[in-house]
């Protein structure tokens, strides 16, 4: 099966695998005080810089809530886009562990702007208001789009001048940091990201992303240890977890996969853009395409390749490549995709 | 001092506070087993109907927790208005306690309708998302509009179709029940309103809500009365709290105090309403009056009279009449206006 | 109606009902800013320090919360006595709010020792384990004991040694203080104490209690004032709150109530002492007499006189004097218990 | 490095790594939607009865928190040994995500009996109290030692008839099933448990836990899928995680495994009885043996083969075989043990 739906529809890239057998030598101290661990910590703070201090957790979700746990206090809330994976897509765990609001600002094409967040900064000591602390952005987005270094950056100085925090959701950061050309610190650590999680699942990985955190106030007391614990996300034989990053790290695995699905993401949009009845929604700057195709072929076209229908009011739809996807599975797709809407006379 | 600011900065009613003297006889069982308890809730129950059933607790925001707990698992959400008391005003306690994704929808004049449901009951059955479950309505909205009978009708009838409950957050519903005419019951049992909170504080009382679920599948398991309890909202000497709505609710004293409050923001939208410069923003059907008035004249004019400015980019204030609000303090303020926008040559 | 059952079946002192009056004069600014919360806490301060910082509650549950909550992450745990109200009687508040494990530790006379706290003082460090951060103590205690001010000095700058918090839940400290003979302050702020519960409410009040902060890190940032609203404890009509305390401190009303039950209950002590089948269980330092009675006439005397049975097992049964029992009452309920006795031949 | 200081120390079975590497085949839906779970709960529920509801999760901490927030509202409170995990080994989790209250009972030998739960089992139907509703069992315990079938099933009747819940931790519930030489049903489901985790990693697995429904009451409405996610225990790359489960439960490897390590714990404990100055504490029942040994020999000793120290008062500590240790391992440490002991003239 070759799937279009999801990026973690994608299996484990060899290496990483490889990596995984490697560390399964005799025994080795669990909950993260092994070999593997330490030499994934080290690669990832030569990433962001050497104060980053790198927690790994299970999956998306658990990065999200850890790392603004770091953040939050109850009474204080989240300013994110509607469409954020936090927003619509975590079964609420933000406001269940955190227990704070995320006020959720509708957007376009799924990115925070500083007037977005200026709108939602009021009834700042006011004991009856929530009070914004944290701002997230999602890099690349939920939407395929990305923030340029701009961007980001107009955020973070906006977010600290009104004392509030930026945290980066990660789960697609190396596509992000591929399709900018940059390294991971440029985007993050020189900008003024907070905090971020790392994301390797959908770039390959089995199953491993880390809670970075590049502020160190963040992680005074060394409160992350003890909320990761709580929180459930602490991996017991956590060598295996790390090995993972290993895999991606060293070499540069990570921007190889991430510059390939970014890549047949671009390829996809350029086969699809001149077929009748195809519009392109959202700027492809990251392993998704999101178009609007007819409602009257989708199901044909699912039993083809996998897909996700995003708005069922007009039929807009995401493609989402993935680092072993292939230029022939596109080419089936969107010779499949032709084909139907030729069928219906679009 | 004459406030605008809130129907919380009146005082209390003399007959209640004569009824809370009257209350102070000998020794009573606490936690709610006293004689004032059971004569309040049969009271309550009078309005309501005899199935209701009644928690005092001591102020709005606790009858909203507890009563939408009532209602609530931690993956399921409330759709209210933005404005609403839960989502702006109450420090996040929603999400802290019930764990709960709140999704506040924007409406011009505070109230939601079937469509805005609609357009928010999405992903169901998705165990991503959470589940869409409580409808909250404010009657009377924090705009002081007011929904009418059939308006509210076409909410429960959508959010039961939808397998949705209806909480009413009364707050002011006493102001909403005395301008529509009609009773209590009308207003709630009888349109399909699942629970609701019943607010007497607002409507002379020192300080009094109910938790009145109408629904009786909510309390099944008898579960309230823990809910109340730990969530900090069980008056130990209960029979004050009691009291309060005996003595509102013999005799109708809540509809007076409530028309009269009403008939207040009436005279006052009636007086403003020829001021140049003066521009009401919301149909006045309760206590209270909506208007854009010069930003120029603010401070002066709080100082006549306090009053909060409700939106700070446009100038729109808010002045709130209370069960004591009288013809003269409203023409003092008046006077004043009248005379401060002349002055401005507005 | 007369009760030994608790020190909350009794009303509320008359001096305290007229500071409630007297407060229902116009208009007042809610939520706290009003002359007579003003009066209140600088009345408070008095009592405990012009650093004191002081919130006025609900209620006894709402204040050990709140209070707590200023020196808790959810992370950390609260070690009490197994008798504290905090570990049965609050339906599980701290759990749900603060998200904190509560150790209990069994004690025959309900107070914490130096040795009970360090036997729990363990796992340092290891974020594995919940990080023991707040001693609590409850002054008198839920068995009419009493600390003497060594054995809370002992209690804090053990606590303090091992970097960790002192709570006093003071539900009753009028009676303790008033039964020590000292002030608040010599009890509080000059041993230790980094923060308590005030409570009015069993000693004449209507319905209020404060907590008051010493340790002037547990405000920093001022977050109290969000916690306190969040967790649904911030009254709008704040001043018929404050107006409870004023009565109270003013004239040392406090100090006369609190030694009228203190001796109330050693009238009762002495009375019975020489009954035969009775016998006293714990020592009488406040406003409580716990004894051991016969079971078989435990039904008959509490339908003279109602109160509860503690320990089923032994049939220990607590005795609690208020501020209003009077030597009648008492002389009633040992008539009626020596006849009871008698006639059982024990 | 070969280590008895715990059971995660020690790798994965290379079955286990075989199947996760054949489970890497071409694209699958994420979340558990792929024919590998599809299979690995077939196997689950041919183990405990087909109609065993099973949720495979990231690990023990989640499973135990998942698994029992099907029976717990948050005023509910769960009994378990003082030993158990849930109470000291996982940062507050269960407190800190249920809300509830758990209430540690001291027990020797670290099981739970009929007696200690009719202790604990008071003030039902008192809304100030924390109803009790779970009982936890850790089978095989903390300490090594097992329920017998007769013991479980004295608990869940007791529990049953008090209307209770009974939760069976299973981290190590392979090490008792093999040890009693029965199957998973005959100790669970047949039994009358309600729900348990159904531990693999520390049997050989990577990283695989499941929470296994056996009251189908539990997942009425199917909300285990909704607090999975919320509670951030969902894999995305799901068909890793339920490989591992195939690799154990194929050819009873997990009974191989466990089989192993149980009788290396016999081996170790029948080395070291009559070793001068050491004591076994506990019955070995399980994978790990409990002994006071000197303290003075504790750091040598820890060098050779590292354990931990369970209580330091007594220089307890704390064995533990893996399925991969080997009697060459237990012959260096015991050798290392009787020359260290003979060296201190214990």
């Amino acid at each position: 099966m070759r799937s279009l739906a999801s990026d973690n529809h994608s299996g484990v890239h060899p290496r990483v695998l490889e990596a995984i057998a490697a560390a399964n030598a005799d025994h080795a101290v669990s909950y993260g005080a092994d070999p593997w661990t330490t030499r994934a910590l080290e690669l990832i703070q030569g990433e962001f810089g050497e104060h980053a201090e790198v927690f790994p957790v299970f999956n998306g979700t658990g990065a999200n809530v850890v790392g603004m746990q770091s953040m939050l206090r109850s009474w204080e809330s989240v300013i994110c886009a509607t469409t954020a994976h936090v927003n619509v897509d975590e079964a609420g765990a933000p406001e269940k562990l955190l227990g704070s609001k995320v006020i959720a600002v509708p957007s376009a094409d799924a990115k925070i702007t500083p007037e977005l967040i200026r709108a939602q900064h009021w009834g700042i000591g006011d004991f009856h208001h929530a009070q914004p602390r944290v701002v997230l952005v999602t890099q690349s987005t939920e939407y395929g789009t990305r923030y340029s270094l701009d961007e980001l950056r107009a955020i973070t100085s906006t977010a600290h001048e009104l004392d509030m925090y930026v945290y980066l959701d990660g789960a697609r950061i190396a596509n992000a940091t591929a399709g900018l050309g940059c390294t991971f610190k440029e985007m993050t650590t020189d900008i003024g990201i907070d905090a971020l999680s790392f994301g390797a699942t959908k770039n390959g990985a089995m199953g491993a992303e880390a809670v970075v955190i590049l502020n160190p106030a963040l992680n005074a007391g060394e409160t992350l240890g003890y909320i990761r614990k709580q929180y459930m996300q602490l991996a017991s034989k956590m060598r295996f977890v790390s090995a993972q990053f290993i895999a991606l790290l060293e070499d540069e695995l990570w921007r190889a996969n991430a510059e390939h699905s970014n890549s047949m993401a671009q390829y996809l949009a350029s086969k699809v853009t001149s077929i009748p009845g195809v519009t392109i929604t959202q700027a492809v700057e990251a392993n998704a395409v999101f178009a609007i195709i007819p409602a009257a072929i989708t199901p044909a076209l699912q039993e083809v390749t996998p897909f996700y229908v995003w708005n069922e009011a007009t039929n807009e739809v995401r493609w989402m490549c993935s680092w072993d996807t292939t230029t022939a599975n596109i080419d089936t797709f969107v010779s499949a995709l032709t084909s139907l809407t030729s069928g219906t006379g679009a």
